[in-house]
């Protein structure tokens, strides 16, 4: 006879790109959104939640960058004959809400918004094709106020997630300057969309390429490392030095910094408008308590992406961290935005204006994680092992009474104990420890026959036990009580008594460590 | 000259059976969700969050719901050729995950997850292609302590988000007692796998089809009122009894349900191991405190999906809540969930046993929404108005202070004052107000050049306009004063004193409502 035909097994793996988050992965993230929320909800702006499938029509078809403009989203065919697709940022659907709703909103409408968007791009390390965005936008107001407003509150976002004055700074600067220096330079009018296209990437990798790099691609154009050419601009030498001049702008103050791009634009029109614009950002800024040693003007942010029209702006981490190559470099780079005014009237035909900022919420949850300003403290449950299968109600007894009890009763805001009984195969106890060791846990729970005669219980501090196996002479070892015993009732004062001398004890070592 | 053609403009318009969510539909549920993984948490279950997007192959291509079995998943087609498709329940990747990663879970490994899942279905009213699920599972053992868990977490958990105790219950079943009584009517044996079906789907529709329904589908067949007519599973008068003796086992107290039950599997192995686990899973909730009040043994609870394997459970909100019709009904299942040892062997080939609970997010929020135990205090943001567009700087200023106040500085843990300035244009005062009261606002702040000038700011207390709009005498309006001229350096403390007079006025408001 023969064998009946198996069906193969799927392979248990995640798609190309894509990664799952466990445990502090997910918590730590749930917690800096949940401040980051706190800051933007104080400031008036009100939550939103998009579909994460948009019609393809609604969403345009590809990624706003015009750097990249074969990659795409992901899409799918409706019977219908509809196309949907994941939405691969959070401005193209609230693009859509806002047209969709106007009318039920108010004017202007401040919203922010958490979420998982989708690009489906060549995966790479550390590049993934499902990550987090963080997004607060005004829509419906030409005000430079709101401008100013979401760089404050960027400002007092990134401080209440714990990023220390010292350790940030926000760089301010307007295309409206950057196309002044554009006319002025001679790549004025529609047919030098192009032109303008390739000065705008340019200046954008003046971190990556240097001056020199950025040169070259203001006027014939680049040969990379690669040996792959990048066609350039094509400016003269005095209209590139005009341009060169313009990332070069940033001066000690914010009124001198103004005052050399006022020079440089000097004869268009829309360069005027755009240092008017930085001059008013700052002066609201100032009024508001942030001075420059928050927010500073600097000339050399452009962002890359095309659609840009006034202010744009971005936050810097400035301490130093090591890079995968191991070497030292300043953190950078955390969060971006500014102003555009075409966004909605694909839908309307009406020009609305708006702000707003994204931040880059992978990045920003690494670099408080790499300073140890978020996580640190982190610790698994309590568990309760089981000597005696057969006492399991027992068990589950005295872990209730422990999930029932407050970590400290004077304040309770700190909540209660986290415990757990371990249900697999009880008949190997060092299984049992080795799982709470897995577990991160801070305190076993023993108790088999002996103890349930006596009405008593161990308690075994593992936090301890793990660093003298690692610190301790055998002296030690012997001298420091790893395991008390206490009555059942006083199990959770004791319990109690443990975690608080480990959070104490975590402290003093996160303070060193930061 | 013809015109140049235009592009038709995209319309603005979620995806058929897709929705937005704004404001406090977002937050309420996200303060809903944060309690109930306080609760996961606190019982040694860790946070996961897989990928949205998996491969068809991995997530079995249609929903297990043997029910409908036509209904699907969004899925496209890689440019490798692979198909991706966006997760259908939380289950299938818990699956995937589990048998990709086991080498480093912990084992038993309990974790929880919340998020959206995505269901290709036809929409209809209520009914979304996109919705929140939030589960628990316990993967790697057969311990009936981990079911009791469960259960035990489930009423922590309903009690956490504000249901009292006599407004749920959570009841507890075994399919292996179905199992059992299918065995005693001559239903056992592989050829007999698709009546099985048709018993366990007849009994899930107890409630919708009423004893004499139920009966029909266990024999012949049942003509519905539309005349469609679904096959019957043919049972005899005799067996047919035993199924719906099965149903109505229910007696008054724990045990005499359970002995009940013994009677109706006798003859049954299968039947009398689920009789034997029922008993050793109410022996377990008895002794950790979660007597009858809460969670009860009910064999009319079977969960109509296919995979479940032992014991079954269900959360019920017993209270009353009008339905569309207008008609006054319990608002019932909340939550639901089981034992299932099959999904990983997909992968894997062995067989790894699991328990896990799905909450019906939108249905909780709902019903915690519908009897004002969340969402009843939301309130709109402080307005400063705009009198003058020049004094922008200072109306910034303004609104700085009071977002740097704590609402109570006797309690900081009650946050900072919300407050925005108007961006719109300030021309007509009127506008702000409507914008104001559009925002919910309890409070406008006003200032012009003769309040600038004496160094003074109006607080116009617009809770209170509002409410004597509604219901005051004449005599009362003037009697009662809506706004209060104070110092400027006076602002921030007299916004708190409205703040907190419209907060005890409101507490008491929900009171009432509750």
């Amino acid at each position: 006879m023969a064998k009946p035909k198996k069906t193969p097994r799927p392979t248990a793996q995640t798609p190309k790109g894509f990664r799952d988050y466990f445990g502090t992965d997910v918590t730590d993230r749930a917690e800096m959104l949940q401040k980051i929320a706190g800051v933007y909800h104080r400031y008036g702006f009100d939550a939103l939640e998009s579909s994460a499938v948009e019609t393809v029509e609604a969403l345009g078809k590809f990624l706003p960058d015009v750097d990249r403009p074969n990659e795409g989203v992901f899409a799918w065919q409706e019977e219908d004959g509809d196309w949907l697709a994941l939405r691969y940022d959070m401005t193209a659907p609230l693009a859509r809400v806002y047209a969709q709703h106007r009318n039920d909103l108010p004017n202007p409408y401040r919203r922010y918004t958490m979420g998982p968007v989708w690009r489906n791009e060549k995966p790479g390390p550390g590049r993934f094709r499902q990550f987090y965005q963080c997004d607060a936008d005004t829509v419906g107001t030409a005000s430079m106020a709101a401008d100013a407003e979401i760089c404050a509150m960027l400002s007092d976002t990134l401080e209440a997630v714990g990023i220390q004055s010292e350790d940030y700074v926000i760089r301010i600067n307007n295309r409206k300057v950057l196309n002044g220096v554009m006319e002025v330079a001679g790549l004025a009018g529609d047919d030098k969309e192009a032109e303008r296209g390739i000065v705008l990437r340019a200046i954008d990798k003046l971190d990556r390429l240097g001056p020199d790099g950025v040169r070259a691609l203001l006027g014939e154009g680049r040969k990379d490392e690669s040996g792959d050419y990048t066609k350039g601009a094509g400016l003269g030498e005095a209209e590139a030095d005009i341009v060169m001049g313009f990332m070069d702008a940033k001066r000690d103050t914010g009124p001198d910094t103004v005052a050399r791009l006022s020079e440089l634009v000097q004869g268009s029109d829309i360069g005027a408008k755009g240092v008017a614009e930085l001059e008013e950002i700052a002066a609201l800024l100032d009024a508001a308590g942030y001075g420059p040693d928050r927010i500073v003007i600097d000339p050399s942010v452009v962002r890359g992406l095309g659609y840009y029209t006034g202010p744009v702006y971005e936050a810097e981490l400035t301490f130093d961290v090591q890079n995968e190559k191991g070497q030292t470099v300043q953190f950078g780079s955390v969060a971006g935005g500014g102003r555009y005014d075409d966004l909605v009237k694909r839908f309307t035909g009406q020009e609305v204006p708006a702000t707003g900022v994204s931040i880059g919420v992978d990045r920003l949850l690494a670099a408080l994680r790499a300073t140890n300003r978020i996580g640190t403290t982190e610790q698994g449950p309590v568990v309760v092992t089981v000597m005696d299968r057969d006492r399991m109600a027992d068990y589950q007894r005295l872990v209730a009474l422990l999930r029932e009890a407050d970590l400290d009763p004077d304040n309770p805001s700190l909540g209660k104990i986290r415990a757990e009984v371990f249900l697999g195969n009880p008949r190997n106890f060092g299984n049992q420890l080795k799982y709470a060791d897995k577990r991160n846990s801070p305190v076993a729970i023993i108790a088999g026959d002996d103890e349930w005669e006596r009405g008593v219980v161990q308690i075994k501090d593992l936090v301890l036990g793990a660093e003298l196996a690692q610190t301790a002479t055998q002296e030690e070892w012997k001298e420091r009580p790893q395991q008390e015993e206490v009555a059942e009732c006083d199990m959770v004062e004791a319990v109690r008594r443990l975690l608080q001398k480990h959070a104490e004890h975590r402290q003093v070592m996160d303070k060193l460590n930061q």
